[in-house]
């Protein structure tokens, strides 16, 4: 049925009536005092989602811009930083801070599990000398469906002293706390398209006051991404250069959604997505793929298929019969499970329709080890639970 | 009146109602077949609209960030380049090449002059040794309201056969003729907020098949900018990171209007809009910051206020009476120019009413040398001529 498809991969995410309708007025000068007022409102309520008394910068670019503005502002050329890696994401800094002629230590774990803390507890207590410039860290791994500790790890890092702590909260912002003074880190990026609620387009990044120390030092070739332009606009509530205007209107209209919600209960909803969905890929027999309920990502959850269901077939059917969009695995990962993404503008109704889906899907498929209806069953269990 | 703002200003032009309503629009996925069938459409009209064979990108960033991506890719720190400078567009990109390494030769005219070509042809023709990477040109400065001869200087830029032409067509891509494979231009940054009838946060860089090779030699480091990873996603109609795909809808809407107008039509109504506009303010004794009619810009008209006459008091009261917005002069050129855009979705009727606004906005300030009906006289028989 045309216009029908919902939206349950990690990004983009659905986008409420009232945001995209935000965003079809005329667009308005980005110098402007009307736009100006705009963006203080913004930009407060962005502090509020990310629970700091710092500055959240907007950027215009993905995640991925954000995770370059941090560190190119944060390092030097020839610095040393840790960077945990457990699946496409974290592999993606690793390679971006090689790029940019980082000496870089990973610290691993096998995709579909968290990353040790105990690692970067020992790097950050050897490094006497306080060579370590920064830690680069995925919160939330997109890519399996882990949401890393990034509290402990964080803890390790402030105990260190002069290390920076870089995250990468692009599906965790908004979906999971991440008080970014009470922890103490230092930059923070997010993108639009995750627990924003807004088309992607914009991405956010936080940045403590060590943060700008640092920024101040780097002597990395910048200039788009050169925070100190970002800062100078911001007392002006402004951008160094022209920012989508259009997406800040839908911006404008998503953060009021989320301040009625509240903070409390938009990660308690985010929560109980996850412990839902989980509740019910278990009841119908499937396994996850981070079989680990502490480190379970509330903004995603991982499926590996039932033996002999293709991945492909199985999206093809939610696709086909459904109207449902889940998301393959990223890389080598593809076809060895399915995401489902349950985070931003999505509701209980929404994981038990695809709950609901998912069954008839797999029965489609010939996959039977499951009595009809006990994903259902399970799902409004947790619910209520 | 609330929501009757018209903005005449360089930079965000007006949006047409289909664009806007296609924008809102729930999103898809960026990696979908869906998607990739609309980035192969809009693909192909950018390449219609380039006059080029070779490759567009699309990037998620402002215009500045498509010129610091072709540097980026272009160059290798220490490499020589010719900047061309007459405006506050071609200082940014002094000051961008510099923050990047690179040994800048600066070509400069006063504000409100074309870049001399004479120095280009003779600093290539002097560079024997072929040391020169890269010439760097502001085709059309949107500070000032002057078009630089862009065909003569890369006509030089030819002849020098190794050199590669880097050019910021932000406001001039879709307002005036760039014949990118015709002029052999290597990398063309614009941005969405111009011609293209869009909001901004989408950039769109042309790059020709001696740009690719020098993508391949570069030393820069980079990552979000790093073109050889668009390429390599392009060839499946896709960006390597999460496109701004409601932006993307609206290009496709406002391509196909473009299309529909045809190239010809499009550069001659941006002529006229031009001609019009720079009667009127003749006619009503006004001084054209740019006097030379040959290099005045198809996209904005910079011009002096009457002695007495502040240009904050100007815009004041013509967005005050009239709800419409022109731009103040930027940097120092603060209060000393004001400028009128007629670039993207600017029809003669909008210049019109501009000159008709313009002429009530200067009598409520006091300047009345002119004889009233004189400007819209003068525009509507350049009109007709």
């Amino acid at each position: 049925m045309d216009d029908k498809l919902f939206l349950m991969i990690p990004g983009p995410t659905p986008v409420p009536e009232r945001v995209l309708l935000a965003m079809a007025r005329s667009p308005i000068g980005h110098r402007s005092s009307e736009f100006a007022q705009i963006m203080e409102e913004v930009c407060e309520r962005l502090k509020w989602l990310h629970q700091t008394r710092g500055d959240v910068l907007i950027l215009a670019c993905s995640g991925t811009g954000a995770i370059e503005a941090a560190i190119v502002n944060a390092c030097s050329p020839g610095d040393r930083v840790l960077v945990g890696a457990n699946g496409k994401f974290g592999e993606r800094w690793v390679d971006m801070a090689k790029a940019f002629g980082l000496q870089v230590e990973v610290i691993a774990a096998p995709y579909g599990q968290p990353l040790p803390t105990e690692p970067f507890r020992a790097a950050l207590e050897a490094d006497t000398n306080k060579a370590i410039r920064a830690v680069i860290i995925t919160h939330n791994e997109t890519s399996t469906g882990v949401t890393n500790d990034l509290e402990t790890i964080a803890s390790h890092i402030r105990a260190h002293g002069e290390a920076l702590a870089i995250v990468d909260a692009v599906t965790s912002l908004g979906a999971t706390t991440v008080p970014v003074d009470a922890w103490g880190l230092d930059f923070v990026g997010s993108g639009s398209q995750k627990a924003y609620m807004i088309p992607p387009g914009l991405a956010f990044l936080a940045v403590s006051e060590r943060g700008w120390q640092a920024c101040e030092r780097s002597t990395m070739p910048r200039y788009y991404f050169d925070l100190r332009q970002y800062r100078k606009a911001l007392k002006k509530f402004n951008t160094p250069f022209t920012t989508p205007v259009n997406l800040v209107f839908g911006l404008q209209a998503s953060l009021q959604m989320l301040k009625n919600e509240g903070l409390d209960n938009l990660f308690a909803r985010h929560a109980r997505l996850r412990d839902t969905t989980r509740a019910a890929v278990r009841a119908m027999g499937l396994e996850l793929f981070n079989p680990d309920d502490q480190s379970a990502s509330a903004a995603i959850t991982a499926v590996i298929p039932p033996p002999g269901i293709e991945v492909a077939r199985l999206r093809s059917a939610l696709k086909k019969n459904f109207d449902i969009i889940v998301a393959d695995g990223q890389g080598e990962m593809s076809g060895q499970i399915f995401r489902l993404g349950h985070l931003g503008f999505v509701s209980d109704r929404d994981v038990l329709t695809a709950t609901a889906a998912l069954e008839g899907a797999l029965r489609s498929l010939g996959y039977d080890r499951f009595t009809p209806g006990s994903g259902v069953a399970a799902a409004l269990s947790a619910l209520s639970g």
